[in-house]
């Protein structure tokens, strides 16, 4: 069993199911608002779960009823970068301190991207500007049918830049729809979500939601973990690479991984019709 | 209130709404039917309204009720590039002068994607051929039940040139159905668009359907013009760059773009329930 | 007509309609698995279909009821890259092997996607592991409505290597129903297959889908053959560059294939109402 | 023989050899500083030189004894984009504002690179800041014993920014002479500039050197300008795309340009020991 | 002044002159040979560097007369990483616990090459395997008469993992010497590394060496930070990318970076002769 | 020792030093020259040699005194892809058909840069067109003083296509020169091939040459295979790749291929200063 000392304020690190870890967004009464201490410790949390060899996959999820989150915490943001600075900063060094404000925060919410074990996000209600930033950086995004999504930037003045823009034109096959919703920050729900491709299953309610999340999880959980790695690491690499370089990268990954014992568990356990048990990685 | 002086011969340009341009694509007796001249004018349209500040969507649409555009005129053409050389230009010269050509074809409508403002075509009827290519470079696509869409280009003998084979496969998330249509050139309808992703609504009839894309554009004219322009050009960015790349362009484009007055009048006009009024971009 | 000297013993290759060759693994006791030899010969008949002037396109389909093909024939296999070394192989040594491996079969299987002429798979019953690498190198994939489907090489503790990783992602456009089904394995049918972009087209029954899947070549042989060419080539190249790179491309592309005779010949038949005949490319 | 209307107040084109054109900046009482019209002129020259048919060679030098260039005219710029900006323009809008016309101002430049005909610069004495932006612009340089290359714009407090950054460290072998030299603003001479590759060639005043140049120009233009236009084009393609995807246009490039009348009138030529004389372009 | 608890047991960190960081590898008695604690050493000190505001420029040196470094600690890494693994641990679970282990050293010295400042690495002595990789991540590389340079892992049964084979075709312009010295491991001299342009200056002795890199650090420091940060950021972005995607990221990297005042303090002292002072960055 | 039956009329394979190929272009009364069965004959050399267990470096010539080779075989040439074609054969078909003989001609050339084992070229005399798109496809390249170079394609009327053009801008630092051989055909010598970087070492006559280049296969030779093919795919990889890229396909390759026997083999043949011996691969 994982070790249980993921502690943090603002989130809960259960183990629900043998190699599943779930990690739950925990300021309900914030509508799971994110403030900056919230990014660093997600970061943390999935740089951890990413070599925790009790881990084989993750679900990410929102606590309370109301929402998956409900985005930045506006209110702790515009104390921070967007607040005026003291004069005698000119225009270049105000855009280099945003700067290193934005890459740090969006090498926070890649680590969920990294992170070598599948990460399922679930999604419910208010699901507003960083839920799309961090839920696609995961892997699988399953949702609700309550639930709400806006890419919300453009209403407080800005373009969205978390990861947004970058990575939902490459997850979904409708360009019209990203433009649409990205220019007009127009609420869209669950039934539209899955027509265009942006989540994969849509369920009644959160509590159905959650455990169809956590059956997925235990599915993959349950394959081999070298073969799942390699599966997400080559599927994120050929996202944005040609064919040939695709192809290319997948021969000399599986030089390496198929010296695997999995392989003959695997296969010795399909003959017996026995479930194979695959060592930690 | 924009300028009256886009005057053009085969182009409505007007200002339907506050911020937003109309330009109409105005040859229905032909089909809205493209000659030389007609690109070369909608290239110089599109270069003014991108840097028009009382510009901040544009929709683009075809008169008459026929057709968004029956395509390229085929007679027309026939009188030129296509036509015999005189004797004594050998193949070589013959291409310099075909690629000269189709690259001052390919930049025009190039144009329509580097206008810094949104553009949201609205098709209907006969959308054959270059219908594709423009609608392709513009950002958001609505059409009518009627629209009848056709990559019409083998059926004439040639490969698509003016951007249709480049940006249809990544616009829409079905590639075998990419191929489909443009092999075979055969007619498909609204629903099935609709279906693969090509274009993001469907309206009753031109009526509705242009009404419903001034509603859009108006919808996105009433938001910030700096967060407009950095959501178009960064997802236009990461289309085909890295995630990574995207990031990084992403944090530099907002260091600029995030000391604007905007993101304070945004979130206050929010708090006070009350419209924004942005300053001109 | 095309010449019958195709003779391989576990492949039919046939020439039904005028123009269009038929090839079909032909291994139904076995559900069409795959052994070495099978795709060494599928890259062998698909190259000389590429250059073969009595061609224009290609249907690929499994004989029997059963399967277009199980996947790669594990026993065979396990005789061969993935069973133990003699000792004194060290672990590099042996990854080379395994890429030296890897690399001749995916080489095989592109050779699907370079053939000059489109290429249209039609699947139907089981349809595992490597008949998603091989229809995801076709250019069009047709279903039946009892098609089974499955990436299925994580069952077998491997992540897919002969192109479905690269292949896919590109080919659909719901990046999380992708990586659902490439890290869980599960069997999904031809409904959810033609809702994410898998498929363009699913038929009744095995004899429907190819007689469709026939009568699609023979509509796409009947269209000039450079610009069909043309077409297929520059969508592919299109798929994984910049728009830029793209339309550059076409330029240069159709600044020698616009020297055809078929432009003049399409249009003119185009006015007689008659069907153009293409010379032999 | 060339037209002669190319008339610009500040440049001479004049024709000095047949097929051979030489432009020259001509504002030698400050040291041929750039203004806004001059790099408007030099687009709109290069522009017209690159489908010349009777101009097959270009040579750019500088009017006077001092100065290549001395850059951009800084005085004129300090009143244009530099200045303080009335009140009430945020840092958003001046940005976008300095965006358009850095893009504005590189597209010019670029416009040498884009030129079909292969142009040599001549530079001598003073050559800094936007000299080496446009020399990196061309395809040959070369220099005079007394030349004075400098990457100045650090020097006022800013990045160059219309093209040096970008071309320079393709353009030379020693990317630590390249940092040392771009952050250090020091003055180089023409020994160390031939020794790490930025130019070909040092002659001893300018004279000679203009001379060579046009001697290397004559060479050039006496050669089949199809084989020079595609070695112009591949080279830069080449540049900065893969291997693989340089010899695939390299294949589509020459499929259509092998089809010219030059490689036999070469070769008939080569063998009868005569000068071939090749049809225009 | 630099603040001065830069504390690491093989680091001396130190400020000799205003506005410039000096790092000292010291472990002299063991040729400053690297071991794990060093490498996540010098990764902090670059990480504190890139945003001290009292740093404008850095000089990298090895401590003692023999070595800037021998390179990796064998012996220590040979207990590591390299020794066997227990039983029982496939080829695939230790290739990917290799994998985490290079990832994780290679991102160490990445932040060398990602500290805003830039950085002067002065070598002498032997300067093997690491010397190399950590010098090409620098940004400028001088040398002393007497350096002995060895990309030396082959000789040790390995590639280089750390940086050198991906770095080093792009420092140098002989691509022929590149491929030579790295499979041969042959020690070569300043004056080759010279020649190929792998350095861009070579000194006496250290004394002298230091004493230039110092004397350059000073002169960048000099220099606008602005100015110098953009230089260094808009190179290293442009070394693997288009000369487009260059030009491009360099227009809105200014966009923002040219409202500085820099740009005025630096004209102005220009112009009054007098050595500007710029604020922290 | 290596198996003797290399037998190819054109072209003498033989094994001088254990672990070392001598493959010599063998057709000295026409200077070498290349026809159509030679290409395909160096083709099947390499692939052979990749695989050769016998074989660790390769060295590649010219026999006689007078050319490495003269280039392509025009004569033979002219009666082939060059001549004029049938009556009825348009422009487009003809253009498929140079396009598929150049491709193919290519790849046999790439074959030799595919080759797992480096391969050095030894060039004298004459070594003119194709010798340079051998030898860049070569790892290293050394030359004799007499050595005559030459981008010889445009003096017969078209555009390297084979290579050159492709792998000379990155093989040398130097692209003004670049541009200026390859535009101007003109020879040039072992000195200038020397300081651009085009050769890394030049010695007095062919024996000499040949004597040097068997040399430094034999010490390649006498490494870890392991090492050396790593090292010679890494780098291959990193030259057109991103340093990021280049990085992460470093870490998976060596996460195989440091489970080798010959880190230990190595390290232990250092401390007792024996000389190692390393199993085949």
């Amino acid at each position: 069993m994982a070790t249980d000392d993921y502690n943090y304020e603002f989130f809960n690190v259960t183990f629900p199911v043998e190699w599943v870890a779930h990690v739950e967004i925990n300021r309900p009464e914030k509508m799971n608002a994110f403030k900056e201490v919230m990014w660093l410790n997600i970061s943390s949390i999935f740089k951890r779960l990413s070599h925790d060899p009790a881990v084989r996959a993750v679900i990410l999820t929102g606590a309370g009823d109301r929402a998956f989150t409900a985005g930045l915490d506006v209110q702790a943001a515009s104390e921070g970068i967007l607040s005026d600075k003291p004069d005698g900063v000119d225009g270049a060094r105000k855009a280099n301190g945003i700067r290193r404000h934005i890459v740090e925060f969006q090498d926070c919410i890649t680590n969920i991207e990294k992170c070598e074990k599948p990460v399922i996000a679930v999604l419910h209600g208010i699901s507003f500007g960083l839920a799309l930033d961090m839920s696609l950086a995961c892997d699988i995004r399953l949702s609700t049918s309550d639930t709400r999504f806006s890419v919300k930037e453009v209403d407080i003045g800005l373009a969205a830049d978390i990861g947004t823009l970058s990575r939902l034109p490459r997850a979904v096959g409708n360009q019209s729809w990203v433009k649409e919703v990205a220019l007009s920050a127009r609420i869209f729900g669950s039934e539209e979500a899955l027509r265009v491709g942006l989540v994969s299953g849509v369920y009644k309610d959160k509590k159905e939601a959650v455990a169809e999340g956590l059956k997925l999880a235990s599915l993959i959980a349950s394959k081999s973990p070298v073969a799942v790695l390699g599966t997400k690491e080559i599927l994120n690499y050929s996202r944005d690479k040609t064919i040939a370089d695709g192809l290319n990268y997948t021969a000399i990954w599986n030089a390496a991984m198929l010296q695997t014992q999995d392989v003959k568990d695997a296969m010795l356990s399909g003959l017996q019709r026995r479930t194979p048990k695959f060592a930690k990685l």
